[in-house]
């Protein structure tokens, strides 16, 4: 399961947070990083109890919280503070697994998706592509400033090192309402098509499929 | 769940199986019950294994095999060999439930679903209402001649005495490809707006939702 | 699925509740709709913010809260504050769906089954009555003031308008323990059996009823 | 799980059974052992194509199908034919776990459960016992002539070396309607209190226990 | 299910808080006690809310959540704060069930495990047995001080009466973030699998184990 | 889901195959489509009742049968006779979906899998690439003759326009054990898993995992 968000933000939006982050204290990824996994990463995080990663997160979610195609194919219940994470060159983080459940002040979280937002321009940076293995075969994305990416928290996965200038991104990871990928693309595709069938005038069956996702969402949320 | 069939077999094709079935040799019905349903049941039946029973019955259910609205809200694996059945004056059946397993020859049938055929007109006879006791309520049907009532074979029901002339029916079980009821229903929704959308030539979201359809048959169909 | 809740508060609570509300600062019922249901509500509702609707909406939930058929039907996890709304000649509320899940303070909430509590008598108004869709029938419900009906909140439903008089009622919704309707039904009678069973002194059955009641609650339970 | 089935064939039928095989062809038991189990093997068998196998093999099955608890505790779909077992001093079984899925000449079948027949008088031998473990403690059985014991077939087992005399039982493996072990646990002890209820003559809370069991019957019932 | 977790405190520990608890205001231990299993219950228990039994509770709450066998085999979500009780001579808890779902300030929770941690030395007090039956046979568990034992809640049990000296316990309720013991066993199997391999250096197959064990959680875990 | 098989059969069975089918009759490939698939199906195919067909796509399934990667990741329950499909210049086959479920002589199978087996070598032939929709992105594949592919029925598939040449292919849709895609994964991951450790030596979590395997056959496994 992969969603691409494009312009999530917006490039604007993305370069002055990247500005505003420029003299912020970053400190050794490994920090939050479970067992086979610490030995893989390497990269520099902000530390999410800095309340400037707090602001510029909170932003981000804000915005997210207003994306339709967002909302309706992670379908959030709890989504983590965002990390701000800089890879530098020679940095990257080697193949690894996102624990299946992370602890959180509020209780355990279950990780059904993650999420990474771009902040720096895609030219500004030679390597650093997030590379999921998807099917035994791999799938190499580079989005631009501003855009964002959802897959599977199930997802191997890893990123290039970075060669040359800096690649500096947002991730977070959300529990969805639905904790079946497939459960959850199929209310996506309902909610698509009610939604077009709605914007088309045509009330009758797009009253019909909005019950059926309501009827389907019944038997899947878990909440 | 209670889905009508009206005209299922028409008025024609049920007046004909009737005159068929005027001489045949009808027995106690009680042969065919189990435990408390033995003394609820007061009627007559015809040997399944009887000739004219086996060749009526397979032409009542080639008809049912090519109705769309039964296919679709059924979605039959198994259909029993009908049972013709006969109440006349002073005969009933009490409240009862049907099994929930049935053996048969080729091993264990699940009755999801229970279907009755009426053969005699609705003003042939007095009383003999089906009566279905559903979320504490009464529902109660009395169909005419070719029509036909899909029903859940877990609601509680019975047959109101006759009173006068006679009520002669075609009755049998269903086990289906999708067992819970819910899940049945949301999928012949699908399969209708889907239908609908092809009709009107809206071919994008008519595909989509086939698709939806299908992922979904997947998910519950057993086979 | 749908309970009838006779005498939940008596006519007396309810006639204090709804003197008590006589003067209250009631407002459109539009303001807490979401799309398709918007255009279809036409009614007053008392901001649940309001200390008076806290006031008695906690005094009606006390009572709910020790009432055996309540509990033992409904399974309630968790109960939504309660909404006072009130019809006047020419208000009603179209044939609508409530939303799956509804953002509350604590979090997302699952509606599982919806309740009404009529606090106005019956002869004191015309039309007014609850209308449910079950199974292509519709249900006609008018209750008397302090009488409670609990229903499936995936039914299709409707307010008929009111054409003389008031009609005032208490609503809420609720996430069960229990998702699956006929899940909860089950455990439902399980417990009235071992209830009736305990109080006619059949000992050992009861106890073995409650063992079954508990490993069934076990498997269906989400908390 | 594990039930005993004390006398199901009862002695003498067991004593006709043992001395009608007594010169019959046994085999390595070894054929019929899947990889790691082969090795832990030692016994002999009689090829269950052997006409005397299958004759006697049907007698135990008939009258398996009329045993109440049998049926009501194994909810059985199909039954393999019963092989024949043979342990001569030396001979054993060591620990090993039975197959989830045999090939079977009408298709694939998941072993539920295994059940034991001993055909030796219990004084006929030393050694022999059947040694389950369960929950990280062992279970040793050692039944008389007749009686039988039903069991997960996902229990690790094992045949205690026989150091005097023999042991001759009957084996089989049951696929059952009910694939959760725990759901068939309740099914049967709904099954159990209604039928004391009908003994009883306590007709009202029976009637109710016999629809929770069919229903439940009908969600968990795979056939 | 049952999972011995010996030495969790260890003797000194237990020793230690056996010493504190010594003056304490013990009462009544019907207080806590539902329906039937009031009448089975005869011992003394401290008041969880006593300054003494959460000091002394969260000190064996800390020492438990240190524990890798405890953590995986029980993978807990939310464990009740430790209950103090104690049983002087004559004083038994007779045969009784948990209840499935227990009211707690923070919301309901499902009973999956029950937690019995010894703080009485063996040899210091006669009878006392904690008794359970698994499978229609009895399991007599007797530890040491500073022993823990595991269980399911759904687990028929007593306290055999203690005949000399004194059984002091601690005990409490554990909501699993995975609820069917089947699954939990089967990830605490697959957790055992992995450390074995990880300490023993063959990565590549324990790299593989975690992914699967990852995968398993993702399916399983509810929170 | 998508699981490449190379060298199943072997180039020079390959070959052999391919001569054996020059002469075959193939007609039109519309004649098996269903609904929107046949506007987009331009093929030909030879009547699977044709000895021929018979004699060779049975032997075809006799090789899959002993193949161990091919019955470990599809776990299949029932495989349908081979269809020879051929596709001369200007034909291909437009984006389509397999039916869910399709009727057999034997009753319904629910198509999980699809398999493709190719008989043309790679350079024999310009276009005729098979290609899948995973995830919004496609997955371009064309093997060599004697390789197959095998990959969810529920994936949006066409095969490319031939341009030169000619692509001759075989094909088959499976019902397997178990009908969820991660849930076959998962077993098909601690099959390999184990494997490699029997294979090294390392018997005890060998044995360990077998257990955990047929823990897990026994939940998911359907016959």
């Amino acid at each position: 399961m992969l969603v691409a968000l494009p312009e999530v933000l917006g490039r604007d939006t993305a370069a002055e947070i990247a500005a505003a982050l420029a003299g912020a204290p970053f400190g050794d990824g490994k920090a939050t990083a479970h067992g086979a996994a610490r030995d893989a990463k390497n990269n520099q995080q902000l530390d999410p109890a800095d309340p400037l990663a707090q602001r510029l997160g909170g932003q981000v979610l804000a915005t997210l919280a207003q994306h339709e195609t967002f909302k309706s194919a992670a379908l959030p219940r709890t989504i983590l503070p965002l990390l701000f994470a800089r890879y530098r060159p020679g940095m990257g983080y080697g193949p690894h697994l996102d624990l299946p459940v992370m602890g959180t002040p509020a209780g355990p979280l279950r990780t059904d998706l993650s999420l990474t937002v771009w902040l720096s321009p895609k030219e500004g940076y030679d390597g650093g592509e997030l590379i999921l293995t998807v099917d035994d075969a791999e799938r190499i994305v580079k989005c631009d400033a501003g855009d964002a990416l959802l897959y599977a928290s199930s997802t191997l996965h890893r990123v290039a090192p970075v060669t040359r200038g800096e690649r500096l991104v947002a991730i977070s990871w959300i529990q969805s309402l639905v904790r079946d990928p497939e459960e959850r693309a199929i209310l996506h595709g309902l909610a698509l098509s009610a939604a077009t069938l709605e914007r088309d005038g045509i009330g009758g069956e797009a009253a019909r499929l909005r019950q059926l996702q309501f009827r389907l969402m019944r038997r899947w949320t878990e909440c």
